[in-house]
């Protein structure tokens, strides 16, 4: 196997039927990763190894999602300069708007890509993860360009009624 | 000096104007503090040191106080069982809504006791601080009767008009 | 029976299905406590009773969850200087934003430790509860510890896919 | 001096710069009333006693304002059945929303006649009050009609430009 | 039949559900009251009439309910100084914050006395004009108290657990 | 004086300075209005007549402006099939937001064309009327192109730096 | 086929069972119009050719509803004088709140005929259309004038309950 | 001149004052950019070629920044596959809500690295940038692993008070 080029992570096994589109997206894309669960609360050491060893690994972006205080993709890129997608899940009482602003308030100094609450910024947090490494990588920004321009066409001209 | 029975932080110095609210009514009411900065992702490992020590340093009650994606309060839980309190420090464009939900949606397993919005926030995390230690110590209870005696006391009972 | 050390009180008989997390972790904790009906609206003067008697029946925290217009907490740390433990019911129209708003939103004097909006905030309240009478009962503090280690190590560490 | 028909209430000082208007419109309208502080949490006794004596007194509406978790209005509504007007006060982090939903919100039981955030409440709780005293005082009814006529009549007709 | 005291009127005839609440109450305290669809936008004129009729036909009280730009409560406290409770009938989008804030942020003048959005503020309205009636209306004062009385009663005071 | 073809009506005297930007960019493109006050409460008979009128006196765009509990455009287009364009006034408590959604959440018939929120909503409030006008007069039609185009072409392209 | 008058475009096609109440009611009124998809960001150049086109083809009104990050009536707008109504799409997480403010709150300069969220607000679309278009077509003004009548003779005028 | 490898570019000359931050700290650490305006509105063309012609002029990174309805960062998403960073900029009437928003809700195809509402997103979009061309530089590597360790030691770790 090689060695993932991204890291999915999420702070619970629930969140994994969201972050899933990540997953399926990288797949379909041809981009090798990895997906574990690190939670920034019951595993923060786990999270401090993650971070730490990010670089070394060779982890060239990491995908977090969480929900609620969703501390995991700020507190990752605390530890690393890799570039840190965030990933809101939506919650019950508050839809999704307190892991979005947990995740996108960041102070100065740690960025947070931070994506669309729920399913479709998980596959969107794909897409933007394809988009850097492509610029380092013809085949695989030849693979996207090719995904966009199939979207594209997707969309039937035929009139809904007329 | 007595051995601090209370920690304050805060994740910047910014936020010391909003906490020192905590510091003057624990100086108030006779509980020694200390007030220090310790920033989730600028001093991360500050932070574990910190939430690792707190136990065996003594420190029975932590109040954290911060702004935006404010995780300074929730990581110290994952760190200790020592009683976090968190202060929501009121931001810009947010108004302190952000600092809310990142401090208050907690997940399972640790709690944090999240305080008003700014600095009235701040004097409530202290007389929290204040009550939990009251619990064992007769003559900071007593203080603390009094405080609140003289509170209510200082409320004028003359009509306004009539 | 021992004595109870907790107070878990709510403002209506259909709190209790949210609130039942927070006797549930403290019977798993082994902390003594007692669950009654006390509404801040239909019961004002058994809300009377409750706070003026909470410190001579040797209550050490009260948890009070109450939702829409949630004034019980507010009112019962008005009464008290027992640590009052605030958990915002969802509700219908406003998610729960209007517990929260009635419970954290505390002016200077009256602390209520507020806890995330629904079932998650009721347990956690148990477990803030347990923190903070851990500082004076060494067993609770590892049986609190151990509660904590179980957590963290249920997160599995294999790959959810890679 | 005339007994009160309207008791204006407030939580604090800080208050009555709002509250003002409710008086001077009272004033305006040759309606008796009192002005009086009465805090919800550092007065909870003063405010059941004034809501337990409501009613033998001789008020027949009581207008309570209050801001932040803003639990006068509802606690006096659950010690009297002489209608409660409610006003809530605009506060700073969350712009009255949290005196609103903790007046507004009120469970089955115990209605609030909520009025608008701040002054412009504050004032038309004065004019509530006016139009439920007048449903048995045809003196005021006629001032009342009076008051609103040349309020129409305020109104120029002239384009302001065209 | 007693002319009616109470007018409950409503926008649509999709309000009735929410608005039964108010007319059950009223019956329940032996109020006359009667129940019509008025809309302010599809049968301006008929809320018109009601408006300038309402004093003349010995209406005492008008409940309005209204849901999305709810404009029925305040353009009938535009019409008649018969004090007018306004219910936000709960939406699809907004949850009923839309009909709340089109209801509650009248101009200086025209107040409307709101409730509680939903169901539980339709029957708070039924209690708030049956409070209103009573300051004239001994026996309905004595019904009042006595279903108040009730109420609290209902609370039952065995523990849930301890 | 040729007859207005554009109305531009406010709830009061302190809309002008927001809704005075409508009235500018009409007078930069040619196009007949006249400016009033029109107050949905305080002069609901004058709201009348000018719904009735409007189709009559060649009208052909009404421009209702209000804050707060903003009744003024949805009555009009309660009154007349003329179309109305929706200003939301800006305001203090709630920022307008309680205009906004007074004015957008007409229910099905009666449709207000809604703009942003303070004074850029009025100024595109007078472009909308003109592009409706100019559907049936190609010498607007050519101006109001003409004002796009110098729109455009204001942009600078200068490098801000680089 | 008459040439269109209305274009109803939006996003995708899962906008569309919010969309044909705004073509249903074009039917009904006897309005011609064509119904395409038309994403911004999937198919952006079709967007172009349908903007720079409009005029030409004789489009009078275009319609353009579309959900989230909601970029299609803003960006039609830039694209043509021929006025563009938006319709917000109701989200999953944020309700269309998202929708609403990314189609309304547009800068000076670029209008948008904003609706209510959802099935309502396509609607209105429709018959906001037929108000325009009714300015200049006698026989489409009395047809509308007639389905407003009817629309305000539906409702019942029998009391409810009394 | 190098070529540039990133993008600045906003929707007006008033946003400049927040993107300027972002320009800043590239120029901190040494990495080449552009900075233009260019507005999806006012100049939809020249986001069209920007769009277009990103890939082959050598663009890796592209920051866009705009307020309200904030529709630069996504049309630009969908004109190249070249990543985009998003940042809010802060609104009069909704604090920056309405432009988050608009950048953050993309449908699945189309990504935008949203960062925090304001100034400090627009620093923090440099330094994604940055990050995401460390990842092919080991001298910018170097010189933002320095960066973020400088920040780190800025934090004073002398006591406050205590």
């Amino acid at each position: 196997m090689d060695s993932p080029r991204v890291g999915i992570i999420m702070g619970s096994q629930s969140d994994w039927p969201t972050m899933v589109e990540a997953a399926d997206i990288l797949d379909e894309l041809g981009v090798e990763y990895e997906a574990r669960i690190v939670s920034a609360h019951r595993t923060p050491d786990r999270l401090w190894d993650y971070g730490k060893t990010a670089v070394t690994r060779g982890l060239q972006v990491i995908i977090a999602g969480a929900g609620g205080a969703a501390h995991l993709p700020g507190m990752m890129a605390s530890k690393t300069r890799v570039p840190v997608i965030g990933v809101p899940v939506q919650t019950r009482a508050l839809n999704g708007v307190d892991s979005l602003y947990s995740i996108l308030q960041m102070p100065r100094g740690f960025p947070v890509a931070t994506m669309a609450i729920g399913a479709a910024g998980a596959k969107n947090a794909g897409l933007m993860a394809a988009g850097i490494l492509a610029l380092q990588d013809a085949d695989l920004a030849a693979r996207l360009d090719q995904w966009r321009a199939d979207l594209s066409a997707s969309i039937a001209d035929e009139p809904l009624r007329d």
